[in-house]
């Protein structure tokens, strides 16, 4: 295990970290709100740490590269250390005094699961509510690949990026790491800047059209009102709702646009399904609901943003979709489990993994009928080998696994079972309301102390996609050989 | 396709179909029920067709092979003509009058689901609960393993009881396929004369002994009082326990027994697995509700009936667990899930699939930390080879989708999340009640037909373990190359 690099790369991070914290240190003196100093002093311990940990490891890390267990264990480790850190200012502020909790906030944050303990999210000053969503932004992209586009480059680094990205096959754009991790970022900040001018164009304050395009860009969906995003108007409505849209896209998209590659782009199977099982869902809310919600327009729009606040899983709402019937809320959970594209921000087990599987099944039934045929699985035209395949295979079974093994520690609380189910739909999918009681008006904070650092782990699990969290409680991964 | 081989199939079991029936037949003149010579009608018709179409193909099917695809065809078709057929007496006899709730019945007692449309089961004939019960006992080892343990034997008949058995990998227990499906129905029906034999010891009324050993022995489920088994001894309740959970192993391990292989036996995993994962439900229940059901003695006697009834997918239940905490509950709805041993009468995903997966999970951490190594999954000591894995995994793909298809489609009629959940998990397992409206105690005849007809479907699918089903319904299968 080569320790230095791993404690020299989390150095690194806490540096980032201490000037990510100088944002809501600025919205706080521009509010004059009383968190300043605490926070100034939040980020230079951080950044003070992370190079106090650089200085001690700088030398001994030379010549030793990264493999793919030490890929999986910077990730893992950052993203709950990065957590830990970034609780503090909760803790500290008395808005959150558990650290459980304040825990639990944060790691949704980071994760843009957007699952809230608080029950009075009005309340809180705006420095920590712009850091609550502020979490999402740097989470949404992730905070490592972040990293790589900035800071000198060594090798190794795609076991990095590959541990931190979502989906199946993760593509450089460009041959280069630190390349692609840059452009995926412009891409990411261009779109939110975006966003942030066409809400404050339409008349949303400067503030909420901050936060609120941080959480829609993370696809994260914490609000900074106690109703979500109901108040805003239809327009800010219907560009949210387009916002999540697109940001559940594969990237790889935007940059095949930006390279004028039109051609690339037709051939995404992944964009083309991801739009068909959108547009599927809406259709059949529609059908379900219109005769309860009123209008065909009021009607379109709460279906088409709730059906991208879940199938994104942004975990926005601009309704209680609690309260519809049972057919649409079944649609809405199946959303939940089906997520957005790979290489997008969103979450859940992703369409290309769906895909995949479906085809899987078709090959198999062809391989029944024609038993001496060889059959490969394509996607975008491509043969996919049959590694891949066995890791978005092993990929279903775990989640299941963990996901079982979740709702039965979850279940000792003894609240109803679809609150429970659910809670761990919102959690590992990072997608945030739940129904009943975790429903889009409803908390997690009724859960206990051991169900809290459950759905903590969830979230995680689900952000970084299994495989870091798990190798890092492995045994096998700190044994000697 | 060869066409001749299987309607000269079907025709055979027509035939066994109408000798089956003279059982119900037979009860039905001992109790001087009115329905004997219906009884004895649909039973000459059966036979007589099925000669007719054996007379008619038995020429043209020589020299034609049965290979995979026949396999599965042959399978589907004749577990849905021996469903429509064993539905005719419940039509005739006015005591189902509707069709779709007739096949519904049947389709439960040949999957050996146990599942039921009836509100008012003691009101029935005795023949025809004779019947009802009757059909899980030819279902549970499978109706065409019957028939190839008993008729001249031809080529290739290794593709039908491949398709009709349960389980990951399909065992020969000695080389000959007849000599096989012989061995395994006489420790079928041997295993059966020994319950029932138990349960006349033991006071249970005749009649009942019979109904109620067929409904375990099947892992079927239907019960003869509306209560289910509650009402009997707890001396007898125990019996149908251990017997439940006995007919819920693997059959080759009472082979290995018979010829004295203690050693092969020590090795099934699949055994060992399956005896954890009911010890430690049993126990989580125990300390969830022993403060609820009363003494120890009477807590535990609930949770090993409820738990094995479930996990072998049996159904039948002594208590209402519709009522149990969330914890006890959701382990239930587990259970359900993990279901029985491969090779046994029982439903579910299979123990042998849950190990594979668990194992494959645990190869692919190894791999991610030693990427250069290679590691064979085993199973009882021996290489698991990947066409095995890969249709495992496939497996569990496709029950998914059937899953969330079926979801969706029962949420058409509006009825509760749990209930349209369960009632799912009920059929596709083929287990029989699940929790709330389709409960222990409860029915499944207020789903509309569209959601009974998808039920019956998704019966059919669990006991074939999903391939036969959809290759029928595969377009590619029956295109001309």
């Amino acid at each position: 295990m080569n320790y230095a690099t791993i404690i020299y790369t989390l150095g690194y991070l806490l540096q980032f970290e201490g000037v990510f914290l100088l944002a809501p240190f600025a919205v706080a003196v521009y509010y004059d709100n009383d968190e300043k100093w605490m926070l100034l002093g939040v980020a230079a311990a951080a950044a003070l740490v992370g190079t106090i940990l650089r200085l001690l490891t700088r030398k001994r890390r030379k010549g030793k590269g990264i493999h793919a267990k030490e890929g999986f264990i910077i990730t893992a480790l950052s993203w709950i250390i990065m957590s830990a850190v970034g609780a503090i200012p909760f803790v500290l502020s008395g808005w959150i005094p558990s650290f459980t909790d304040a825990m639990f906030e944060v790691v949704s944050g980071f994760t843009t699961t957007g699952a809230s303990i608080l029950t009075n999210i009005e309340a809180l000053p705006r420095s920590l509510l712009f850091w609550r969503s502020f979490t999402h932004w740097i989470g949404g992209m992730g905070v490592l690949v972040f990293m790589l586009a900035v800071i000198p480059s060594s090798a190794d680094e795609m076991n990095i990026m590959r541990a931190e990205s979502p989906g199946p096959v993760v593509d450089k754009l460009v041959p280069k790491v630190r390349q692609s991790a840059f452009i995926l970022y412009a891409i990411y900040a261009g779109m939110t800047v975006a966003e942030i001018v066409i809400l404050i164009l339409e008349g949303m304050p400067t503030f909420d059209s901050f936060c609120l395009s941080f959480g829609t860009a993370g696809t994260g969906g914490f609000g900074i009102k106690a109703d979500s995003i109901a108040s805003y108007s239809p327009l800010c409505q219907n560009t949210i709702t387009i916002a999540m849209f697109l940001f559940g896209v594969n990237f790889k998209a935007y940059y095949l646009i930006l390279m004028r590659k039109f051609k690339g782009l037709l051939k995404c199977e992944e964009i083309f399904w991801y739009f068909i099982i959108y547009a599927g869902a809406v259709a059949i809310i529609c059908f379900d609901m219109a005769n309860d919600i009123g209008s065909i327009g009021l009607t379109i729009r709460q279906a088409t943003f709730q059906v991208s606040s879940v199938m994104t899983t942004t975990g926005y709402a601009t309704t209680e979709f609690n309260n519809w019937h049972t057919l649409s809320k079944a649609i809405m959970v199946g959303a939940m489990f089906v997520g957005a594209c790979a290489g997008s921000t969103g979450g859940g087990i992703k369409v290309s993994r769906i895909v995949l599987y479906f085809k899987q099944v078709h090959r198999e039934m062809f391989k029944f009928v024609h038993p001496r045929s060889v059959k490969n699985v394509r996607l975008d035209g491509d043969k996919v080998d049959e590694e891949t395949l066995r890791q978005a295979n092993v990929y279903l079974m775990a989640y299941f696994f963990i996901f079982a093994v979740s709702f039965l520690l979850v279940c000792l609380d003894g609240f109803d079972l679809i609150s429970s189910f659910t809670a761990i739909v919102a959690t590992i999918n990072n997608i945030g309301p739940g129904l009943e009681m975790v429903g889009p008006t409803g908390s997690f904070v009724a859960f206990s102390i051991l169900s809290k650092w459950v759905l903590i782990l969830d979230m995680l699990i689900g952000r970084l996609e299994i495989f870091p969290i798990l190798i890092l409680f492995h045994l096998g991964t700190w044994r000697k050989k």
